[in-house]
């Protein structure tokens, strides 16, 4: 799969919808009928293929991820998932292994959200979290909307996308964070998503002349800014960590090496486990960000930009993993997930959860990308346990 | 003067060499001409107004400034030096006064360095920091060059723009600070102008997903720059006074919201009119900027863009001026020029000074530049007193 879109970098392209992605979806479809899968898109897009259960009425557990990349993007991220549940699949087939519940794979539509934006729209129309006609309305950079490109490569599905019950959701990941590497840890058990919110500050003081302006008189918005950026990067000291904190950007007015800044326009992206500490984190910044303006004699405004709440992964996925771990001797810690994933919508349809595996030095959305294949082979190996446990007794 | 070139708003805007230029100096020299000045023009296109003395051989005492404005600029930036010293001379002439040495009001080009830089080119010739080739060279955005730009408006003249002795300088202008106006002060005897240091600093971290990269994990340059924006604007607190700091442009890369800082650039503007101490603030400064990067582990360079350094106008100037007030009765604090004027080259070639008075709020290079019509009579008649005395006396 790597080979499609394949970058001179060692990485691969393949935006969603793109050609690249077509190529992509037309091998996993291949794959998925080799297997003897029975093969369904929706209208979204999103791929699944079908392994018939013992007792075939009931609602599926699905395994899966998304085969889309950023631009420049890694072999891994997404494309692991997808593969690793196929390869479950094979293996069950190749041991003569039936199941209680149907077992799926799917490949999401439009996860990364690099070329069609909001991220994970497949996964989430499925879920309900956005209208279908929206969904296909999203345009690219270049105006081409998703329903467009959806046509043009084929992957228009007639399948209804649209909320179904299922018997639960694995989604086997690369960590995209430094933690299982640097810990030398085979396998994250994910226990939820971090909650998300992000702000923007406009800081607003006045443009003046760097030299004849004294200190006392001046109504700086960059000395303002920097004390919001400090007041962020403290936040997860101040709450005990399990928290992260990040000004990503900052733009300053009129921005010359003689002039006063007048006014700069920052954001914040604060992710939290839980709920509770992330709106007080977020209290104790917006107080500090109005303590910083008073300071230096500047109007203010703080925008609410948008909040994804935390998502706690099922007790009985969870558990499943953490077993397959255990059986399978391999090191784990439990952990969340900072960034999102189509297990966040997922969840909203029933019993999810999460397997990581290191990126090595933390690395993702680049070409660098990396994972050992021992640890490759590790999350496969988990994914298939924790699977067979879920379809065979969930 | 302030019609040639008027902005809807209110301001006025004379780029130099341009048409509006043009016409500034062509009334400018009408005016010399009706008041029996002698006009000369030199090689850099200063404009010179003499009026003989009594023993005419000895050096003349200049005063004046420049017409040139910033692109909508104000009606008193630079003209109001200008004119207040042709003003000067008419008033002696009304009085028929007489005085030992000849008086020469002088109009500067291209003081604002707004089209071609560097700024007070025309003095610096004058003074010998910059040779005449390489300031007929310098060329504006459009790829005009200085010396054309003077051929075209007609005043590249004859008179040789080098270095010669002169009896005294003194410079009438607007504070562009609000020192004067918000103590209630009519005028500002300046003792001399601050030395400035201009650098440019280069913070590298690490850019990296802002969800799954721990706070003890980042490399993040804007974290480094916020501390830096704190370090240089504490410096004139801890230098005790006469210091003013400045960080004016700071650019984040790649500058995503979800993206943690992998590099910012910064700019650090440093004024104080002593260079001992200007000196050990840049260093204090440098130490800091270190221990920023080396604190949230980026690597730093710092580049010393440029340093002007500080000026002390001759003890006899400033007293004459001081003089000035006492006799006139006007309320005056001696204050140093935190900006540069063509002053300070005109420092190099015999006793200079300068005379300031309120600008309103503080204000300058805007179209809203205002100085009240009392404190620019109280600046005129402190001219005229001390360029009298220069000029009898000197």
């Amino acid at each position: 799969m790597a080979r499609v879109g394949a970058t001179p970098g060692g990485g691969v392209e393949r935006l969603a919808l793109s050609e690249a992605d077509r190529q992509g979806r037309d091998l996993l479809r291949r794959w998925m009928e080799e297997a003897g899968l029975q093969v369904s898109v929706d209208e979204m897009g999103n791929m699944f293929g079908r392994r018939r259960g013992r007792e075939d009425s009931l609602p599926p557990i699905l395994a899966g991820s998304h085969l889309d990349t950023v631009p420049r993007g890694g072999k891994f991220d997404g494309a692991l998932g997808v593969l690793a549940a196929l390869e479950a699949i094979r293996t069950l087939d190749d041991r003569g292994v039936e199941t209680r519940r149907p077992i799926g794979v799917v490949n999401f539509t439009n996860e990364e959200g690099a070329r069609f934006q909001p991220a994970m729209i497949g996964s989430g129309v499925l879920a309900g979290a956005f209208s279908l006609p929206y969904a296909h309305s999203r345009a690219d950079g270049e105006g081409k909307t998703l329903g467009e490109e959806l046509e043009r490569v084929g992957y228009k599905g007639e399948v209804s996308c649209a909320a179904r019950p299922i018997g639960g959701y694995l989604e086997l990941h690369v960590e995209q964070g430094p933690v299982l590497s640097s810990g030398g840890v085979s396998i994250g058990v994910v226990e939820g998503i971090y909650g998300i919110t992000w702000m923007r500050v406009v800081l607003e003081g006045e443009a003046d002349h760097a030299g004849p302006t004294p200190m006392e008189m001046r109504k700086d918005a960059l000395v303002a800014a920097a004390k919001v950026v400090l007041s962020a990067q403290s936040l997860p000291r101040r709450f005990g960590g399990e928290m992260v904190a990040t000004v990503g950007s900052l733009a300053v007015e009129p921005g010359a090496i003689n002039v006063i800044p007048g006014a700069v326009r920052l954001t914040v992206d604060l992710r939290c486990p839980d709920a509770m500490r992330l709106e007080q984190a977020q209290e104790i910044l917006i107080n500090d960000i109005h303590n910083a303006a008073r300071c230096e004699g500047c109007r203010v405004h703080v925008e609410h930009l948008w909040t994804s709440p935390p998502t706690s992964f099922d007790p009985g996925v969870v558990t499943a993993v953490e077993a397959a771990c255990r059986e399978l001797g391999y090191s784990f810690r439990q952990m969340g997930s900072v960034a999102g994933h189509d297990a966040k919508y997922m969840a909203d349809l029933g019993p999810a959860g999460m397997i990581f595996v290191p990126s090595q030095g933390g690395k993702s959305h680049c070409e660098g990308e990396a994972t050992e294949w021992e640890d490759v082979e590790r999350g496969g190996n988990v994914l298939l346990e924790a699977l067979w446990r879920l379809a065979e007794e969930g």
